[in-house]
């Protein structure tokens, strides 16, 4: 990752930090409803307790920003590096993934100490940076606020994933949600060409947005909305989960293997499906987009409905052709409550590229041409992580207002469920 | 299980409902020390969550007792037979064993509300009992709170290994330990001859120390003493976990596949032996008992030494010859805190036999001659675990007192660690 | 195991090396209907490859034998050693056990030509002996050959395993099997009393049958026939295999894990019962003993009928006082073709002790009082297996005629069904 | 799959049949070194027994030709359609794929007869085709003939695999094996620009080589030559093995959980390097294309030597450059017995392109744009199985020679290393 531009004056300190304050307010809030013991279990290998993401994202400045440049800075816990440490392995020892869940202590309270210590010594920052290189600590404060952003949206479907276990369902927040209305989808013709693909502006981006670079696409059509419910339980009423002929291999074996029949969280009772959602189980709202889904069953939907899901380059060409002033339209401080909004905030053309669900690619994780991993530590960020992962472009109601632009990479393996994931069709033209 | 003796006037069913409070008082003070977070996780099957074990125990009471025998009883919640259900499959549907850790609902103060409620009900008993079978009650009454004592040792165990997977070892409960001493171990020796063996008093017992009956014993000799950390340091010292002839074949390869290489919770540091107890790390003190050793462990110490495990029936024949007035010598209350008191609290002759370590037998657990299993759910307690799993005679420093006798049987898979479980030798004659 | 009483004359030399020749060719005669394939696969971890049979019997009279007792030996291959060791860990390295089925090489030719080389240096034996010990000559001759015959019959049973994986499934020999007749069941009473357990004779006995000691039992009865087809088909169309309370607690996770509905090698078609045996697919003989059915199954049921499993104690008091005279009265060369022989051989009473199928008892695999490991590999015989095994008494259609005895302990884990194994009742008095 | 130019004359017919003859003899000259036994095992489940391949390439024919196109068509044998389908399931029932090696039925013999019957079936069909669509024989008979071929490499690896887990490890087929030379490498610059990657000629491609179409590419450049064992073993004596630095994040993970420290079938004696090959075990020979390598591998090797793997559209751009008259070069028959010939066939400049090692490339291996699935059974080739798969290119010396081009597409799962798979090192530049 990188800010392309570095200034290190006063007032582009302050307001980093200024930043940083409502970064770190945003998680907190977030865990605001949750119970103590719902801090603590990993009821898959993918859900992290709500307690480690609270420390990992501090753990976080202290490692890569305090102890470099903060005079005389003591460490809260001389064992934290160790715990909260995630797969940096070039940050020293940590814990192994799977016993994330097994870690009692520090309790809750300590780990907001944690936090509260943290922030209070970043302030200090203000006062004067020590260390060799001060101008890299901007770059590495975006880093910080940009890691714990991702961590947010990590933690609303990770405490979704854990609220779901219980089965007593405690609602987490009780909103309305609203209706969804019916629109009409067709789809909206992309021309071959050449076309710029990945981040070459002046913000923060990731390092796997980067080298901007061209490439050449054949001429397609993107659907305008997202796939609905209805569709959905269209595929399901056909069979869809019962015939091979739809699914990879290694769908088909997951299909069969784990039993699923319908979206991840959806309960059929009398005839009637009904979804799980932060706010309680409601019945599934047919206009709404289709989430919770994996990529096999994203896949196996595209080619059952004569369609096909969209390359990550033909998603970011596209979406730059729709929408070319982007800006800021969803809020995770509002939004991540819903467990699908039906509409997306888009005006004139409705498109949901963002805010809504994140779209599979039919794109594997893989680097762009140029692309370089970062020297030490940080340089663990993104690359090691391109195999055996497929690419979802766009965002979801649960992703921090300013993640979501159309050079975004975001990546699971083809049979992750738990994230708000979703299908845009594409057609060969 | 049954209580001989059977009465149902008024005094007895006071008194019993004041061992009902003693007890269920104590499992509370077991859990005083605990943060919330430490009453959530399952880290290996075995082990239960500590609000899990709260809540199991009180179900107990209002599944077998309230909905029988309290005129209008209502039920604390719903869901709660189905959450706290263990393994009686004829007592409904339950949470699959291995999900324990994941149920964060209902939260360790509404599980103390549900104990609480069940409580209070209880005394309501006083009143007058419902139901076709009043006389039912005390023997039910008697089972539920030795049912609850027994759930008391594996909530000790048990929170000793959640606590352990904290890097951050926390200590439970500071106490000074007595320090060992050195007691000069030898052999007594038992006759030739037709003993009793099981249960025939009149108080309570559990259904698998019956039917009372008699063997056949050859003559061999028990050891005074439990082997102590000493001795099993010279088994270790002298290759002892290296080679094979010492072992079981499936000791053998659970030693390889599971790295042992000592007891659990002991550590190497700079050519020193540290254990870690419920009040801190320490040094292996030599001359207290060795414990949390595995049976194939045990087996391969009684081999490697020229000697060999009792089984169930020489333990027994040798505890009523040598302690034939059985009176309580521990307790819970005082004794659970300690990783092993250096010297149990018979006088005179130092025998070891209760509430030190839990002594692996060469017994497989299985029925005794006129076993019955009881009708309905309770009987499956005990009769439908009788595979694959080892006895365990006498008791250890995490054992309720009154669950001390020569007749009871403690059994576990020859894989079991987290227990208090130690050797006791024996010999041919 | 021990050969009572050790002669080293040049006669009874003679004629152990008949024995030997004789043990061989039943072995090799057991393979005549094989085709060069069945001899390679290791279907499930429990069967062998037929080849591994053939070599590894041959190996043990290499290494215990010849290597030691005739002068100038040279080995057949310098690898073998390492390749046919099954389990002795003192006797060096060895494949593991789950590869077999991956040994290629050496051929079933190069195999069989191990087998003649080893048979033509064992005939040079009686021209003279050499080694320290010469005396120790017969013992092991004597266990080879046992251990052999083990082998044969576990060859029988492997090979039967490795056949039913074929869809098309070969027959291995097409015989006419006699009709099962009915028996009326009856129980024998065997009175209160303490009986003589184990060998205590002057012939072969393995280590595991020994030292002979004594038992009191209480009073029983026991069943003078073996259950049935006819039988065991109520017990599954009364839903014994859906109904928990038959099963012990792990039967029941095996038989939902397994999804177990019937004895192996059992089908259905069209509302009728097959079982594919040795001779081909033949509709379920009503009046036949049950057989290939785990101790799980065994066990509920018995629990199902009311009745329960003999000890293996109770089995041998009954087996010596139905049957006082022992004698040969099946035959591997005869009978190993059968599935199950519809009736044993005993004439008056049939009683049903050997010949037909082994009978789980309900005891453990356990040392005798007295039981010593013998020194060396010969050590790994039996003892370091007596761990969650359940044993077995009488003998099977396909046990060679000499193994059946009533002192003689078979065992396998408790899961076990591709034995020829079956069910004998009992009842306490 | 298909074959471009469609013609049913007579003369093109024959010329087809004899194309089978000849691919159908090769097929079985390769299993000519092999035992009856080393048919039959699958040590792991990319492996499938040679008697697997013979008989389902065999059913291929029967299944999509002999029964479509061949009037009073009687199959060889009722179920060995069931037994030799490999997955597709449009074309009905299978074996599982982990139980191919259980399969000892039918014989070695009885596939030999299989396969004459239906080679003699075939030739009957120059007397005239039967069935709806007479004109679609041709395209099915070279894909039945392709299919095998893909087989034969397929079989080659799989023996080689099969011999090697024999401790006393068999030679296949004693060669001179010429030395290597040493071979000076330098980079080659392609141009920026737009490509035409995929078939687009009119002789036989498979599908997954269609639509073709354009891509841009950045410049690059791209190594004349493959990473050698010399430069290999640099890397691991730099410690490759062990710094997690180099790795994917999966890719240590593997290294760790498998135990790697060199490629598939290296070992190490007295410091000195060997490899096992099918003419036996040879020292590494310094100047030979490093192979049995997984991508894991080869990405972690470029990491370190600063380099990195090309993408397939630029090992296709490149190969297209450099080599644009195609020629067969290599032959299955005269080279798969070696197990790295030292140098390619290719004259004036070396590029090792072809019938050396498999060249892994940094794309996943996902659809073309505009690939097309074919109707029914057939449809399940390619597609189906692109997911989490990475893209070979070029060919190894175990490739049967008509399978070289620079548009085939092979593809493995990123841990693989049984096939003969390397490195080509490339440049942004």
């Amino acid at each position: 990752m990188h800010s392309n531009a570095v200034q290190t004056d006063q007032s582009v300190l302050q307001s980093a930090l200024q930043k940083f304050s409502r970064v770190r307010r945003t998680t907190e809030r977030i865990c605001e409803p949750l119970e103590t013991e719902d801090y603590v279990p990993q009821p898959i290998i993918d859900v992290s307790p709500p307690k480690w993401h609270l420390a990992h994202t501090t753990w976080f400045f202290e490692t890569f920003i305090l102890s470099k440049f903060l005079a005389g800075y003591r460490p809260f816990h001389s064992r934290f590096g160790h715990l909260f440490n995630s797969y940096y392995n070039a940050a020293g020892d940590r814990v192994s993934r799977d016993q994330r869940g097994f870690m009692t202590r520090p309790t809750v309270r300590e780990i907001m100490d944690y936090r509260r210590y943290i922030n209070e010594q970043m302030t200090r920052l203000e006062n004067g940076l020590s260390g060799e290189n001060p101008e890299e600590l901007l770059p590495l404060l975006e880093i910080g606020c940009q890691h714990e952003q991702q961590h947010q949206e990590l933690l609303v479907t990770d405490l979704k994933y854990i609220l779901s276990c219980n089965v007593i369902r405690p609602v987490y927040h009780q909103t309305q949600l609203p209706a969804g209305r019916e629109k009409k989808p067709h789809y909206l013709v992309v021309e071959e060409g050449i076309y710029p693909i990945g981040y070459s502006g002046t913000d923060f981006c990731f390092d796997n947005e980067q080298a901007p670079h061209r490439v050449f696409l054949q001429p397609f059509s993107v659907r305008n909305t997202l796939v609905t419910n209805g569709e959905y339980l269209q595929f399901m009423q056909d069979g869809g989960y019962r015939d091979f002929r739809h699914w990879l291999s290694e769908g088909w074996a997951t299909v069969n293997a784990e039993g699923w029949q319908s979206p991840l969280y959806w309960e059929q009772e009398d005839g009637q499906w009904f979804e799980w959602t932060l706010s309680g189980r409601r019945e599934v709202d047919l206009h709404a987009p289709v989430t919770h889904i994996s990529f096999f069953e994203a896949a196996a939907f595209a080619f059952w409905s004569g369609k096909r899901l969209l390359t990550e380059s033909e998603w970011e060409a596209a979406a730059r052709q729709l929408n070319p002033a982007m800006t800021s339209f969803n809020s995770l401080d509002e939004w991540f409550l819903h467990p699908l909004p039906a509409a997306g905030g888009q005006e004139n053309e409705v498109l949901q590229l963002f805010g809504e669900t994140w779209q599979w690619t039919n794109s594997a994780y893989l680097p762009y041409p140029g692309f370089k991993i970062a020297d030490g530590a940080l340089g663990e960020y993104n690359g090691k992580f391109m195999m055996n992962q497929m690419v979802l472009r766009g965002s979801s109601c649960a992703t921090p207002a300013d993640h979501s632009r159309p050079t975004y990479r975001n990546f699971f393996p083809a049979s992750s469920r738990w994230q708000f994931t979703g299908i845009r069709l594409g057609l060969f033209n």
